[in-house]
């Protein structure tokens, strides 16, 4: 459960006074949270929460929604309120992509048609090339709680203590969890605003509400030492979660993966139907101009957020955190180049990959056996945070995959109207 | 299906050549995608795919994964491929919440805990304090094709042209669909590139697909005059389709909707258990100035993407467009102030929200079911386009509560931290 | 004189009451503006200013700093209060720079060394291969006064109000002066505030007085038929007047302008000392992956505020405005490519470039002279605005002299580096 | 003399090769480079350019240009090449302003009417009400060179390398300078592509010349383990020199400057004509609001580039920086709140000031004469870097003072407006 939420239901309930209601309102007087307590078993629960439903909007519209055997004790006060069923997504398989000398298959829910037949093509011209490398260069979760200080005398004060003391915070931070690390503390000053960036490993877990617990802790400590300074905020939007942001754009957030891969020249004609001039020249134009002219950021790619939010559902993981997950910049150049033969060279850079393989949504089954076929599943037994990490770089490779695709399929577009022109005649 | 996908499908499949094998990779000479013709249903071709990827892998991992009854010809060459079943997610009702003097039930599919529960909270401060009212103010989905032009004499040509003739090309951009009407065409020069960014408007279609088409065809029919300017790709990223930019934060894309409510003093105590100073102070010091700090794109806001990654999901929405969908501007200040009151005035601004009730994912049974809950299901008879724009303001409603509830919470922070120290001691 | 800052002097001055002094205090009870006032000449004013501020600030400083044989007259009461002198800043001449088939000597007030040399070179290279094109594609200057409204329906009302009725605003604001016409007015809702972004042509006037006068006649007339809404300020910061905004970047502000040149291969190896290969690769790699990994708005180029603020300095322009006016997308790429020859294309895109040739500081004569050498002193006779769209095309073949030249010093890095190594062994 | 540009003059002239000249061109056949060689005087040779160019150019324009007794051996080399005679700028003086607890008179170089007036009326008030405080939380300027490896791998390994060695970087580094010191290198990953970010204090010197030296020097130490991968350019743009980005707004460059002050209640109604209620309305609408709708990067201001502009011109600054040196946000809020008293609170936070009181212009008298002023002339004696922090501190001080004076004009429109409508009437 998110942190920030437990806050809420942790409060105590209000206690409610009658409400003047009308005719209509009179008939919502039952709770919707309440079904549960009632009823011997959550399916019942769930059963008659759709026939309150139906009866209070008059509308008979839930016959299509499914409900039956669906293991509610998993989501019960853990993922889900006021459960009324549940939305199948379908998942289809792309690959088999070669990372790392491995082959992958990618489980990618969607209800985007040719996603996933696209990425496969992608996938199957990087394995046929010899694979793709990936590796991850940064790992860390961040939460930045917003502190007001008297003035900006004591938040340059506030900020000094943090840099010197940060073996101290650390051993602070680090007690609150068996898998968090805290890293490095970035502390930016506005007025006299203070902005604490904590950067934290946490093991396996994407590790937002690790590194809350943390920082809370870790604050309190701070701010013993400087009692006119008061924490405002838990989050003050320098973290920065599920927001498009410079900052984790220049700093990254979750994983920082990149990915790389050599694509020959016949394997770009064969499968791909294109050139690496044409994917060069496109990749220039439409990722790096047009994405300039757009004022982007991490908009520097063609589709990452769509192998990014098929995979995360897939997966388990937190779909809202797809606008950063997916911030990506595509490269292509020609490799390899010779009298007759010119490859193609692409990479691509994902700073803010936030992923976790316990925690969150993978305890439930489905999304947990789709980790399971990824080898990923639950928490590393030694090297903790190395499945989260694994998972980053297939994601990242699933991405490269759909970014040579796309690419390939657009840089079409000038032959293809020509035939239309043609055929049209 | 996508439109930019169709390409890669259509396009003849290569004649593969043997390609040395290791032993390994022998064992995945069957076509992942071929199953479906090999089977009398679908479903047997699904479990047959199952089968063979467990085999392939070596992992009994899918057994978790649900499969059977599910209507598969709904999404077989339509929504995915290689399907091997379903990933089934939980759908909560926050709610009700009165809108435009409307209750509505929200449906949100999600696996984050709390969120469900958060929303009908802000729903309920809301609803107690007389609904909010949210209008759309602009309606068009973009495409911004790529030209290259021989030299900037002849760009500027082509902007000329396209400014001077809109009527004609509005005319055979409107031939390609009964929904579609062209509403401007946005020229954009960058030394002999011309980025043409095409607003339409699209019924009650998301409009991709259908703007593609247009785009397309009116191309086409552009650069009949101008033979020696080639379409480099159908898009050139200045559309800006699932990528952050401020070139949707300013222009707008799909919906842009505003949403705002006065929730009473008495009602943010009782409910929100905050007040009205405390917000509009963490308002400020959250959403407008930590965001600026963090150089963000469309991220004035605590977590809109929560809210709108969970009812897209419910909806059929496109979820990877949430990217830039969940772009909001949250403000917040106090209203109604007299000696013994103050109000609070709330409003979320959302510049491209960019959802449809038909096409996508919404033909399917239990997203449509979704739509027909909240009153929009298909398009509407008479006047296309109000469906999708009444799902658009309902789901900014669910943001306003989304957002005035979490930011309550996160503004007793000091309080909170003031208790545990107490607790702790 | 700044029309905002008009407001500030035109209000009734203080009177001022007696304050408590320290002893260093009470030395500088005389006030600094009212020297003017009390000597008969302006430079008597000038030199006692000077001794005042010597003796109350105990430093003999002001010797080095020339006073003398100044025309007070044309600064006194518009351009500068308080005077005690002037910075002489040296003006360099660079070019000839052979633009749209005509030769220009850019004059470049500067104290950075070699910038005139470079800029010399580039344009050497480019008066050599022909000659370089440019053209002003949009050209308004632009304010956007920022409203509060009682409510969004109210906000949404005005906007439509502008929409419907720019006809009748454009009569009223075009009355308030001979050469501002409005264009445009672009309206932006956020929540219930409303910014409204009026664009005007100027003639050749930069246009911030003159936009500003008509923005405040036109606010009055739209706000009488919108009683309850207020003008809350002048300017909302949507104009966006020096400061760096994807606003501007996208939209345009002051001249857009774009400037293109193919520059031979033999022009490129003997001047500029590298390769078009080169060129093209660095461009990529520094202009567009560098400047996107930075975040940046604008700054897809290597020094255009070099140019920029020189001739701006030089040509009386105001230099606060080279933070946008700098913005520049650089390009480049291989053209002519034959066999045995790859000629380099380059051009510079410069959406915001606000300049003027009356009012500002374009009456003095030093500054007027430039322009008089430009070709584009005062207003154009019969074609207003044609100097100051001139003016903008002559900065922007700097600016593309000046990319030329650093790039081509820039690409040779790895050679120049390859060489220290060898002299230092 | 800039460092890149140096590149440029030192590299052998090319034997120049006649080229076949029309009659209009024949006339330029001197190099305008070369008069100094030919006269005795510094002041014949300029003489002689003008005569020279008068000629050539057939406008005789250039008798309003003064350049007699300026002391071009300063010049000459160094800051200025093609010398044609000098632009005075008129200086102002603004203040005094009470900076921590030392009154200081600001000198401003402009052409903008009422800016000194204005500068003057906000200092003023921060005088007034017991000054502002300013302080330094960040010093370093920083440059990034771009690296190109063979592949990830060993960008990663080169990173890795830097972030193991940064001891023995530092020695390197430092050795190339007295004053030189690395602080730290930000190592950023694109693919196969590495850019170093270089953080150095450079004593008194705004330090790109210095931290130049010491990136070549660096990097060859660095690259001399990693044979395969090569330095492209000493700048990818990552630096950031003189454009808007994220990257300075966030990592700061240059000096990182704080300034804040609270005004008292009568004091802004008695001097700023307005009310702290008014100015922090209108601070939220404009500089956080406004300014996040226009999509900017550092723009979270009113006018701060107008002051930094005049102060950099005065005092020898490179005004090509104040792209980025003017960013800033100002922040204002009711402070001292009691039953009858509200207080203002204002502050500027500027993170990327890059000013320097050796090196560049600051050897030029006049300018010199204005650093004498305010007491930062040269280099502080003992403790390097002093003098350019206090110059930094003083700017931020007279931007503060410029803020406060504008927004109280502004915030008085709605008053104005109301006037106005009077008097038309």
């Amino acid at each position: 459960m998110h942190h920030l939420f437990e806050l809420i239901l942790s409060a105590p309930q209000p206690v409610e006074e009658p409400v003047k209601q009308s005719k209509k309102q009179k008939k919502s007087n039952r709770k919707l949270h309440t079904f549960e307590e009632e009823f011997s078993t959550l399916e019942e629960a769930v059963k008659e929460r759709r026939n309150y439903l139906e009866n209070i909007t008059e509308k008979k519209v839930l016959s299509e929604l499914p409900y039956k055997d669906y293991p509610y004790e998993d989501v019960y006060q853990r993922c889900c309120e006021n459960v009324i069923g549940y939305i199948p997504i379908p998942v289809g398989i792309a690959g088999p992509i070669l990372l790392n000398n491995k082959e992958y298959y990618l489980p990618m829910a969607t209800i985007e048609g040719a996603l996933v037949a696209s990425t496969s093509r992608g996938a199957k011209a990087i394995t046929e090339s010899g694979g793709c490398y990936a590796t991850v260069i940064k790992d860390s979760i961040t939460r930045a709680p917003l502190i007001k200080c008297p003035h900006l005398r004591e938040a340059v004060s506030i900020k000094k203590y943090c840099e010197t003391n940060l073996w101290d915070i650390q051993t602070i931070f680090n007690s609150t969890s068996n898998y968090a690390k805290l890293q490095n503390i970035k502390p930016i000053i506005a007025g006299k605003y203070l902005y604490l960036r904590f950067e934290a490993t946490t093991g396996d877990a994407m590790g937002m509400n690790m590194i809350g617990k943390g920082v809370e802790t870790a604050v309190m400590y701070i701010l013993s030492n400087f009692p006119k300074s008061k924490l405002k905020s838990i989050s003050g939007n320098v973290c920065v979660d599920k927001k498009a942001s410079a900052m984790n754009w220049i700093e990254g957030r979750g994983k920082s993966v990149v990915c790389e891969c050599v694509i020959k020249e016949d394997v770009v004609k064969k499968i791909l139907k294109t050139t690496p001039d044409k994917l060069v020249e496109l990749n220039y134009l439409k990722n790096m101009v047009g994405s300039s002219i757009a004022g982007t950021i991490g908009g520097n790619n063609a589709h990452a957020s769509n192998i990014v939010s098929a995979m995360f559902l897939a997966c388990g993981q937190d779909i809202a955190q797809i606008v950063e997950s997916s911030h990506c910049m595509t490269l292509m150049e020609i490799a390899n180049k010779k009298s007759n033969q010119k490859d193609l060279y692409i990479s691509v850079t994902m700073p803010c990959l936030e992923v976790g393989t316990v925690g969150g949504g993978t305890h439930l089954q489905p999304q947990s056996a789709m980790l399971d076929l990824l080898g990923v599943k639950g928490s590393h037994k030694t090297d903790y945070g190395k499945h989260a990490r694994k998972l980053a770089k297939i994601i990242a490779s699933g991405v490269l995959a759909g970014e040579l695709s796309l690419m390939s399929a657009l840089s079409k577009n000038e032959h293809m109207i020509a035939h239309m022109k043609l055929n049209r005649k």
